[in-house]
């Protein structure tokens, strides 16, 4: 696995895969991998010739209360993990290399990354579009992986290349559950035993939402109230948002219909969880 | 020449003379072309192997009360020019090729867009860059050209190409001007025969300034009242902005040294102009 630090290294070496007619899949990190990243990578391995994974923990797109120094940076176990899954080359820059001292321009998707997280976290989606359109220009991979568990990252990311004609295909990849059901994260790693078992309740309540949904119920307050129950049950769980809106829009429904989105986000203890559902209801 | 409506048809055509081995110039226009354009065409004819121009009248860059409806849209006598010039492909899309009805996504500068014409038209700039990058990822040129008579434009998009590491050099050419002096541009056609004659106003203080300066002057205050004096003897000019910057960060200074930018935004009846110079004060 070639391990590049630079743009003009990774630039070089993707080149020369493309001069010998490769194609090229994209996965792009933070680090601190789990199974869902790893999910990604072989799906990439699968599809494309030449396969690059980058780990950059973007400061862009943490706010000044969160937890970018804490973030994890395991970088020597990330390395084998990638060398074992067979990726080509691991881009991995420092800040500076991404970001110049007199750095200005930002990208802004002005819709989507509204509602959710983007309404709990202020500038959160800017720096993921900046660094994601920054990492589209460097490698331009035929197709770039992402995980359902971002939602709506992944719903920003595939209007953004829309918007701007990036010339790839945005492929998502479900979300990947331990054996207990928590969605995998790298935040996870911050849970204490306690926490950890408190964390369960996101997937909990989707899946009573989900019960509920079976059962004939469509009024999303309904389905939002039972959920909201379900996670205050938990010690030190604080609700930042339960939402249920349409999965293509955005937009807040009152009766669940098409495809719908089921997203929440849970501080427990200190850690802020999201977890989400996108449940196709039946017409009658 | 290859007139393309349509994105898809465009990147065919582009892709098909990469696949030759072709380098790509670009030359982004709002059409109604003259000296000014050509001098770009003529430069990407003689430094690149496969010349696009396009020609789209760009909403998101037209402020509410700003001249969009009006603005000058001479087709025909623009596609003969650039046949004349041996252009190979002119992009000529409608604004829904362009915009989605749904579009959300902006490419912002924060810094270098700011002053002069950044504060005169607030959101300008970020449909600049924004259209600017989409034509970036559709065309994927080489080098793109364009005209130092927009000066601020120059730089912002100078900077968002090295932010968004887009692989493309940008080339700036000259500003053309008219025998008399005037800076060709597009709106110059809104000035009837007594505004043009007050247009030269902009020609004439960019000279004094540039006289004051080789006689030693280096307050740029006493430079702008000298201008301003030479601006406001003409009739129904109203002055925008006369500014004295450092020309790489587009800060105002009081006292000129290194490489100054003299710009000046003068409103001709109803038309607004600019125009600049660029000095590189001797070090005594």
């Amino acid at each position: 696995m070639i391990i590049a630090k630079t743009i003009d290294h990774t630039r070089e070496a993707v080149n020369a895969a493309k001069r010998k007619g490769k194609s090229i899949g994209f996965v792009p990190t933070m680090g601190a991998l789990h199974d869902g990243h790893l999910s990604l990578v072989r799906r990439a391995k699968r599809d494309t010739d030449f396969v690059v994974a980058s780990i950059f923990v973007n400061p862009a797109q943490f706010g000044p209360g969160e937890d970018l120094k804490k973030y994890p940076r395991p970088f020597g176990k990330d390395k084998t993990l990638l060398i074992k899954e067979g990726v080509d080359l691991l881009f991995f820059p420092g800040a500076g290399e991404i970001y110049a001292a007199d750095f200005s321009t930002y990208v802004e998707e002005r819709c989507l990354s509204k509602p959710l997280c983007g309404a709990s976290r202020p500038g959160h989606f800017n720096g993921v579009c900046t660094v994601v359109a920054k990492l589209f220009n460097i490698i331009r991979p035929n197709t770039a992986y992402f995980g359902a568990k971002d939602y709506q990252q992944l719903q920003v990311i595939k209007r953004m290349a829309r918007d701007l004609n990036f010339s790839v295909k945005i492929e998502a990849m479900p979300i990947v559950r331990e054996p207990d059901g928590l969605a995998m994260s790298s935040r996870n790693a911050y849970l204490n035993r306690e926490e950890r078992r408190n964390a369960l309740c996101l997937d909990i309540a989707l899946r009573e939402a989900k019960r509920a949904v079976d059962a004939g119920v469509r009024e999303s307050g309904q389905v939002i109230s039972l959920m909201k129950t379900i996670v205050l049950s938990h010690k030190n769980a604080k609700i930042d948002y339960i939402e249920i809106m349409d999965a293509d829009s955005l937009t807040s429904v009152e009766k669940m219909n098409g495809k719908v989105l089921i997203a929440l986000a849970v501080v427990v203890g200190k850690t802020r969880l999201i977890d989400n559902l996108v449940i196709k209801i039946p017409t009658r």
